[in-house]
């Protein structure tokens, strides 16, 4: 079963490479863009059972590994 | 507009980040997770009439700056 685990900064977290990223894009021209919000994205194969053990374990996982809670939040997404 | 670009190491190039959180799951007893992936992911705010301007915009912003083609691929998609 695929999964996806995907990591963002707490809103009110300054994210430098999304201000960066916002201010390089607007000196490529490309105006409109706002709020540019950069995350990790972590994808794997997971041998659980289901949906609901794949999404459970991912959740373990971003807890205990991927994700470091005091300024990032996550979201699982098993399919 | 709500715009995603998700951007990944093209399937070949060897995942290192991916190799390594797949070794400290396994050390911290996840079994049977397999083939892990890290990528990045950019969100943004558009100011694109619909969906397929704002896509359309988004492919322009990987090619020219968010992406490495030569390595990475990308997908993008706007709600």
């Amino acid at each position: 079963m695929k999964v996806k685990v995907e990591i963002f900064l707490k809103p009110g977290v300054l994210d430098v490479q999304g201000k960066a990223i916002e201010a390089a894009l607007g000196g490529l021209g490309f105006a409109g863009v706002t709020d540019v919000r950069v995350g990790r994205v972590i994808t794997f194969d997971s041998a659980a059972a289901d949906k609901t053990a794949a999404e459970a374990e991912a959740r373990q996982m971003a807890d205990r590994l991927l994700a470091n809670q005091v300024i990032e939040s996550y979201r699982v997404e098993a399919a």
